[in-house]
């Protein structure tokens, strides 16, 4: 990934790779207006050390935004802020797992949680997706296996909501299931939860930690894609025992968050603006995901089949079985334009044949471009499969997704078999 | 000390027990300036992720703080920019150390060290110091025992000047003998000088990294001391195979560090601003350090010795063996003052009777009023002592520190016999 970023960062190459917000959106007079009213009201606070659990007033905005996703008993002092969301599955991952613990996740999971899985040498057992998100019912048999083998997982790990990178959402009786799951099995659920407020379409749905409660909800925030990512302001909410581990493991990470970051948040959320430029990214977002889906059905449409986000900022798309995404990489790049090969979202070597694709970060016409490149080098590993082989080019087993997006849960289209199929097991 | 610094939060309370820098010494009018400029020139790339190794402006700013302490040959491509100095410390542990591998550390350390220490399951093993730093001849011993016993030190932390907590520095000698043993021996140190720019008095000594150039020595520097610790940017110069570790390991724990902060940093020292501060500080500090000397005279002269620190934020002061400074501690909370226990810079529970003083973060009559509350306890205690035991009140096996602010190194006051003497063992 970290190589990638580098090639990517080339002014020619059009990016579908990243994971970027677009802070053009986000305009420079209000930055200049709420930076100055720092410097003229608490220049020497945002230039001081702060309490580790971070200052009062960004635990005040914090507790703002989980009430905006319908988590109303939140108190500011149950918030811990963390140098950006990463910081918090860096943590956990800190304070719960010794080498060769089971850490549950889904598959894909987030490729950035990869390298905090390895740090800290958790076995990753990954569970399957489809259209609903998470495969409960898979989770439930896994947890038996492990049981039968002695092994309690430590936490299970999940973006019920525009999962990054399958795009799917968890449905809702899903989530009831798995936190009765998390309850029953006494069981750590880690919610990562960066893009709920980025919905296009369809209706919200509760965290599982407001369905749980917080008693084995550890739930993760971030401002990177609501506010700022350049900022890096993340948060916890954990139930109390843990809490005190992630704020002793924080104090030895970084002593603090930046101090200047948490009173620009802070700030900014006096002035009221944050809906209205919430809305903004939604909107930019909501057109650019239109027209990724357009290119896509124009230019892969019978050589892919792809997710269909009601949010956030990715989605996930697989190519027949005999194209490897890793090698198709080393060509896209030949002709300027990235992903994120699917096998960053496994540890288990999977996904080959599947790709992330960002529509946030990167303007309309790039995004249709983009696709357009990616199309090309697809067309021709398909040709050439195609001549060596005998065979059709496009493949006949799979369903074409529907062209037009959709409005309802049920209609997302499913993840490709590979992701969604047999059992998912970790490696170490 | 996570406690005691909600504790010492308390209005009221005089706290000499924080590391704090005192920012009201920056001019609001600059941070205005800066933010301004950011907003105008930067806003969209201030609020975006960066790379994980750094923006490659502040990481020329760090290559002019570098060149100011005589380390002239550094590239920017050489630094990891880090969040604050404590995140070096934290990925250098976390890179190198498996559980109960070998890490050497001084004696006294420095308190925030430990719970990174910890956290990796290191076993430190801690050298005396004296009035000339670490005693490198005590280490090459260490070192040998250790090769007896199999065992090799994944590496040597130190703060060679203006030590925390112990206030003193390595000697030039002690400079070069600990690079040659580090050679010699194929040894990695970590060199931590977040003050070394905040010299008083005397002349400046050549970095470990610069003796080195950079071959065994991992260097972290900070702007916490010499601009802002709320901004939360440090950097860690490291050879090569080391550096790709750390930058890896930074990726996993929190992608990159602020954006904001780090424009924040290469703005202000575009200004030219820097050396002026500086200075300003230096100013303070030092005014601080002698009233805090004077007040340490007055107020416990016959009852305890102190380092006499050269730059720098703390001194390191020793009371009689038989009073405990964290009993201390209680007693100096109700009298509101506070300071740090002796024992958070050890792992094996000495340092029993010492503390560290911090005199950067506190107004001079309330440091003189502060020493003025511990001496009271002091004295209570000392005559409690010579009542229960009816020996004389003042230890006198100990020599008196000169009363007179020196300029020699050689005149530094050695530390006391506890933390110099018998050979350091830490625990896991």
């Amino acid at each position: 990934m970290r190589d990638l970023m580098a090639l990517t960062a080339q002014p020619q190459v059009i990016s579908l790779a990243g994971g970027l917000p677009d802070m053009t959106v986000f305009p420079p007079e209000v930055m200049a207006k709420v930076t100055a009213q720092i410097a003229a009201e608490a220049s020497a606070r945002a230039l001081q050390y702060g309490p580790t659990e971070g200052l009062d007033d960004v635990r005040e905005a914090i507790a703002q935004v989980m009430a905006a996703e319908g988590m109303t008993a939140i108190e500011p002092d149950d918030i811990l802020v963390t140098t950006g969301g990463q910081q918090v599955i860096d943590l956990v991952c800190r304070t719960l797992v010794d080498p060769g613990d089971v850490v549950i996740a889904e598959a894909p999971t987030y490729p950035g949680a990869v390298p905090c899985f390895g740090s800290f040498e958790a076995d990753v057992v990954q569970i399957a997706m489809d259209a609903d998100g998470m495969r409960v019912d898979e989770l439930e048999e896994t947890l038996d296996r492990l049981e039968r083998e002695g092994r309690r997982p430590k936490f299970v790990y999940t973006i019920p909501t525009f999962h990054n990178p399958a795009g799917v959402t968890m449905s809702l009786p899903r989530r009831r299931r798995l936190v009765e799951v998390a309850r029953e099995r006494e069981l750590l659920v880690l919610e990562d939860n960066p893009y709920g407020l980025l919905r296009f379409e369809g209706e919200p749905l509760p965290t599982l930690y407001s369905l749980d409660g917080g008693e084995f909800v550890i739930y993760l925030g971030t401002f990177s894609k609501i506010l700022s990512a350049g900022i890096r302001v993340g948060w916890a909410v954990a139930p109390g025992p843990v809490f005190q581990k992630l704020n002793i493991g924080k104090q030895a990470a970084d002593l603090c968050s930046s101090s200047l970051s948490q009173l620009f948040v802070a700030t900014y959320f006096r002035s009221g603006l944050w809906a209205e430029q919430l809305e903004r990214f939604k909107e930019v977002y909501r057109r650019r995901r239109d027209v990724m889906l357009g290119a896509l059905e124009e230019f892969l449409g019978p050589h892919a089949e792809w997710t269909r986000p009601q949010g956030g900022l990715f989605l996930w798309a697989t190519l027949p079985d005999y194209i490897d995404t890793t090698d198709l990489l080393a060509r896209a790049l030949e002709s300027d334009v990235a992903f994120v090969p699917g096998r960053a979202a496994y540890l288990d070597g999977r996904g080959g044949s599947s790709m992330r694709l960002n529509f946030s970060g990167v303007a309309e016409d790039d995004i249709r471009e983009g696709v357009r490149r990616i199309g090309r080098v697809v067309r021709e590993q398909v040709e050439l499969y195609g001549t060596l082989t005998g065979s059709a080019a496009a493949p006949a087993e799979r369903d074409r997704p529907d062209p037009a997006p959709q409005e309802s849960m049920a209609d997302v289209v499913p993840l490709p078999r590979r992701a969604g199929g047999d059992r998912a097991r970790g490696t170490r």
